[in-house]
């Protein structure tokens, strides 16, 4: 009796896409693509290698970020209640920006990749 | 003159929330919640440890969900065109299910947690 072999996978295989992949060696500007948008709503990866805001420069939103570092590490400066707090994130942190929060990258790893993915909602 | 320590860190520090914190020692079933939520648009992270879709049971949802393995592995069964593909996910891979896309969890890695990030959308 022949041997053969049984293939025990379906016959049709998906690649996921994943958020490691496709990151440029040279990133002279912070990496932003959506990745999946819905009224109201968009899915971002954001990748920084040592990127920071511009002096002076807080993000203003309209819309609110759920925001999660996925890989790297970074610190979020954050206006509250007219006071400022730092968010040191790394991998698996995540926090909610609601609309109008003023805030600004202060600091992204040097030498890797900070992987964020953030969710805009309204 | 005395030495004296210079705190060079912000007065304020916030924690920021972890994915990876709060999980329990026993899981008998999926552990779902949501992290943030926007009209129409809903942030949830699921936990499983070995966890999988009943037998004969597909997932039918009216929302589409964009959904990431943030740590460990899984395998999706997804209906296509009515062709039946599997998806072997692992930390970083996401996919997008537009709204009605029939799927089901064929496994989850039983010897430690997976991770999941989902993001339900309109």
């Amino acid at each position: 009796m022949p041997l053969h072999c049984i293939n025990t996978l379906p016959p049709n295989r998906t690649m996921p896409n994943s958020l490691f992949a496709d990151i440029p060696d040279e990133l002279p500007n912070e990496l932003m693509e959506t990745l999946a948008e819905g009224s109201g709503c968009r899915v971002e990866r954001i990748v920084s290698r040592g990127h920071r805001s511009p002096e002076r420069f807080w993000y203003d939103q309209e819309e609110s970020e759920w925001v999660l570092v996925v890989k790297g590490e970074a610190r979020l400066l954050i206006e509250r209640a007219g006071e400022t707090e730092e968010v040191a994130m790394t991998a698996g942190d995540w926090i909610d920006l609601p609309a109008h929060t003023r805030h600004r990258v202060e600091w992204t790893a040097p030498d890797e990749e900070t992987i964020w993915l953030a969710v805009f909602h309204p």
